[in-house]
């Protein structure tokens, strides 16, 4: 046997967006090669390791440009190691299973973390709406503090209602700005505290348009920012010099069709992320830990590696 | 006589809002006080400094807070100069006529030297409506320049809008951006173009909320920024320390009914301005030349007097 | 008659310190040089703006560096205007009368205009003691403001013992500190506001060691810094590019006796004043109104003249 | 007679460049507009007016861009003030001379306003050549003071090698340094002391390329930068918004025709001037004072009016 | 045998602060572990861990917030690794001893590498007493090194007196300063140079009340801050987000009772720390070596672990 | 045997300056320990470990101040590792071999990292001329992309043209401009790139004169700069505090002899480099990815040790 039907079952959910959403997707790649090297008959670890490799590049495939797909691979095959092939089956399904473990205690590990930067009485201010943001919250409140928000509603899509909405639940008073109020209302906060959609290599915060211009005026007005972001958020091809891409969305979501017929022929640029400088945040945490944006290149290289070489190449080809 | 039936009249139709708009009310003002001093029969200058200085008082005690409305009575009466009444007569009429052609003249003035900031292929990035704003735009156009336009939308109430329509009438290339673009676009934008509600004796700048943040970004990321205002936003109280009320208003900007429903218990908050310091703004545009926003309180003397004592106290009250 | 004894007589007393305090010194000149106009016989323009000048020398010899002296000699000799010694006299009477209502309302008229800028509810962070800062405090509580105090206690004199008595007898509460704590403490203060020594013509402020490094600190965490000092303390030789002296005092202030014993031969160097940049300075509040610091050279050479010659010279000498 | 002989051939020498150097231009215009008034046989004070107007006219097209010149003829015809022809003429031939008076000592004076700013022991670090910036050297010299300079060579003229002959003339030790080497030797320069082209409205500096450049080092090292320019210089025109233009010189001031052949196909720029920002400035020194760069604007407006209309132009064309 | 003697013994002297100091615990915690391993009767790897983990448990809740004891326990237990007792045994006390070698030698060679970034004639300006920053000096003064001090005098308790002494022993000339002298005389000084009480992972510098302040003032005015710390500094529960509690002390060290009664009603605050973020520090020396503050994390997850879980605990509780 | 002929033979070849180049040296090292390693008749490892030791010492005493001769002995010696004399034989040769491998891909890897940085259609700004920043550009064009340059000539050496010239005949347009000009230039500019001499652990880059200002610029302007350096100009010394020792070149780089003559007796000073401190850098590409300055220790410590005892020195001497 090759390549173990799962693998190729799990490609194909992948690519069909059967499977989707950054751990579920992390989580699947994991479970496939742990299947593969469990039930691999290869007899010599050059073959199995050329197996997994195999496996590893079909999964990577489906989704070149997903963050957690290659981070899931990086992180099993970095861990792929013995003289033998019993050696070499068991660290990968070790890793793989150390990979799941991972994802799933991550954001609260993580919410426990942020909690601990958070006096009783602290005010946060947030930005889109993030679940590693709130968990922080979330952990601070069940650490028996009083926490406020101060929430900005995020233009164009307005998610700052969803996470309003998630504070008042978790007995949060809230404050709703517009983003334009801001700089006024950060007088009032003592953190700000935001999500990611990953993290670059030279510590750069890619995430929801408005955060950099947010980062800068927090720094001006001397209020730390605190990033909340699993490792799964971190993004080794950046390690190579790759820049995240941009997504541009819908300018629908900016005007409607009848505020367009209004004002009539002009563009509408609606980019969804911005990227913050490092010098702008003040720690970046994680269920390994807060980091210095300086540093998370050092966790990214523990964690996946340090992206010269993709482990799914075979050394002849790097 | 003692009050000219235009200046009770004048002063109930600003109070009762007949007569509104920052230019409408001083103007209004001035020529009430011209009336009063043409039609004056005081026999001493001290019966018709009298006379004026109650005029002024009874037009001051309508909308004490507006700025146009002390603007007026100000440079009247602190250019009311003379040792018979004859000559005090004519100080007055001559210069509330000054007044009004200052007025009348100010936005043209003010756009043309707006305009020579501008070079041609500028790209202007603009926060809410300004029709002072434009003017320097239009100018700029009629020069013969080729100038493009990045607008915010300016929430809540989404301004842009409106500016981008005027903008694009102009034959003015407009690309509308959510405010929480704007750093991304800066790094597009020479020039950041605003206008001004009102400007303090300390190169404050009180503009629509989102201006202060905008300002932050723009000097960090090396854009200049621009204000253009005409004199009459000027507001002299601050030269005595007196600092600029903001106006909160309704939340149904910021969540309509049902949004509100939705997202539950929560405090909305939506100040309409906010308080841009003198050192991220590089010039304030006024019909009298442009001013780096430190120097603006000599022009606010020079027109206004230094505000220690209103002239239409008796001097004795003051 | 050349000289009025008047003239000799507080210029002795000056110069034997019968006479000292900024403004008892002002005051006491422009009251000789009253005397001097008002019984002089001189026949000609000429001769009564020698014998003006004359007195005018004299005084000013006794205290070459005070500030108060050479501005009040100022202020009255720039406005001595007439085309005969009538008017002369009567132009340096009224001058000098203006002079002393001047200083005398200074205080007073100042504290309400830096209370105008404190809001109800406000804490500001003291250095030193300074009348016209307390002045501004006293006027706000008068008008009905709840306003607290943080008090550094300001080594090496501990004048911070002193301010915190007073404010407490206005019934401000007051927190005192070391001096090395304020940066902590600018987080929970809404200004910071101190007095001056003098006021450069760069927009400098001359004051009490340790106020320069307080306003860079409080910059960086954006805290207002408000400078209360009336006009006397304006220092117009610094428009000539005149740097002022700082005075260093006696190293017993810092280290006693005893300790000096213990620590053994070191050097102690014991500055009364630093300079504080006009870029760290938010705004100086005078009995003339408030100005951004890099604007009060136009008030400086309104009361006073440009500096580039003094007035007490002779045409043909400057 | 309309105009008078002088004016035209003044105008000629002006437009043939038989007169040039700004101070040499303005002294001439003055001279021109001074003969102009006294001999002009006008009999209404309008038509003297309109005759002053005329020359005026004429002298500023011959060449419209240069700063001394319309800085000239503005002086001269705000201060022309009189109710018939012979005070008039007075006010025109007082103005004519005074400004060649002011002309005639501004170096000296501002030299020695300059030389305050400097201690005995000072070092002063140079950019390119200016003979208002070394006459502050020389007055501190002539003072007594020890001043040393470090000179930078100022590529791609090497004027600082002019600066270094003539400060060593002076007396004042010298080390010559590449531009590149700047940063480096800020940590030994108590100053930087520059000259100006031209000084505009907003504060800022025109000068000699690399001046903005070692203007943000300077700010960044804590070195005060200190510009030394007379009076001349200030630029009226930019009080309405207007920009100076920057002259691009020939590349071979850059690379010779035998680098050329070895590069090859390359653009060459050569900008000679640069804009320095009135925030990395900390005073203006000139023969009426120092001035912060924000302040400049007051003494532009005092000397040359407000810029909003040409003086030469009449009334109803304004 | 569970628990060694000398486990509860050195337990029992932690508790009664009879062992103390952060050198003296950390050694007295590591040979309690050693103990506890050489005398070890387990029989099985599984009971031997548990032992070690107890005998920890047992000494950290001693004095749970000192930060050299988990940092001992945390250091040897993370060390501990063997297949079987004997090889667990001799990890442990391989582990404690190298840890008691560090402690040993740490001082002296940290010193020796903070005496690298000292040159021959170089100014140190000191804050507080720190025997890790003098060993600095001491360090560069044994290399032939001519180096001076400027020692702040370090209120309220003035243990600058105290680094005045000790560095006048070492030859090294002092000038004392009041601690509002500072930033006047950073312009004399080519580094600042304090020490520690403990260190964040995310490089914040927790040190005597002022560092902060003094920092600031440091990067503005250009001169470096190096911190001097032993690893035995570095605080790894803030890997977790903890933030470390600043200890408030007695305000009589402030003002004393004499004081306190001429004044009258006011309230006192006196916190013996602040944090220094670290974009404000340029380098921490260490004995592992100097290191960007952004980068300590590394070191400290290389020697402490990474903080998730505290070693001591049965892996099941983490 | 106890030295290998090619050890000895290279360090005279090293002394000599036979071998020379960065690059050359480091592989000659790492050769020369190969063949002491593969030819050692060594019987135990203790043997063999001072047998490689006193070869590596005999090495890095020829040029003990070059960067990369330690770094090559580091990287080999640190890691020889095993129980016996055929394992550690096999660990050193397969270090060496590792180490040059590493040494002939670098500028390869790193150019393709620095690539991924570029944009189609960016703009760079060079400093100087250095092999490892043009990899950079040339990757990026072999990558399709369309890249423009700005090159700073880089007084005193003109060293600007040969990077203009490479950079044209990689088919990449260039403007070429005095130093001066690079501020009026930047912001046409998306990157500053430039090489480096030597990085220190603090994050400092030593490059040529001129870099630190520019990089001032450059962050004030807004545009990133990145520095492209192979691991081989990482300094290890400076993880001990050494600082990087800057070389004063001929000053006939800077005045020819007939300049001389005419300037006179003045001091020239020729520094060959300069420090950027790491908050003026946004990223330094290495062959081993991308890192922020801060973190780059932790890749020097990964390659070559802590740099706290040499690795040839004896256990007990260090």
């Amino acid at each position: 046997m090759d390549r173990h039907p799962t693998v190729e079952a799990t490609a194909e959910d992948i690519a069909s967006m059967e499977i989707r959403g950054a751990a579920t997707i992390g989580a699947a790649a994991a479970a496939a090669l742990r299947e593969q090297a469990e039930s691999s008959d290869a007899e010599t670890p050059e073959a199995f390791r050329a197996e997994l490799r195999a496996a590893a590049r079909r999964l990577h495939e489906t989704r070149p440009t997903a963050v957690s797909l290659p981070n899931s691979l990086r992180y099993v095959l970095r861990r792929m190691d013995g003289t033998d092939v019993p050696a070499l089956r068991s660290s990968v399904v070790d890793a793989a299973t150390a990979f799941e473990v991972r994802l799933d205690r991550a954001q609260s590990q993580l919410g426990a973390i942020g909690a601990n930067r958070l006096q009783d009485g602290d005010v946060v201010m947030t930005h889109c709406h993030s679940t590693d943001a709130l968990a922080c919250v979330e952990a601070a409140v069940e650490q028996g503090k009083h926490v406020e928000a101060i929430v900005k509603e995020t233009r164009p899509r307005l998610q700052g209602h969803i996470t309003a909405r998630q504070l008042r639940e978790m007995g949060v008073p809230v404050t709703l700005i517009v983003d334009n109020a801001a700089r006024r209302y950060l007088d009032d906060a003592d953190h700000v505290l935001v999500g990611a959609d990953a993290i670059a290599a030279d510590g750069s915060v890619i995430n929801k348009i408005g955060t950099s211009g947010l980062a800068v005026n927090a720094r001006e007005r001397g209020v730390p920012i605190v990033v909340a972001a699993q490792t799964i958020k971190l993004h080794p091809a950046t390690m190579t010099g790759h820049t995240v891409e941009i997504e541009m969305r819908d300018e629908r979501e900016v005007v409607d069709d009848e505020e367009r017929a209004t004002i009539g022929g002009i563009e509408v640029e609606n980019p969804a992320f911005d990227v913050t400088p490092p010098r702008y945040v003040d720690a970046i945490v994680t269920e390994s830990g807060q980091f210095p944006p300086e540093s998370i290149v050092t966790l990214m290289r523990e964690l996946f590696g340090d992206g010269v070489a993709d482990p799914w190449l075979d050394p002849e080809e790097r």
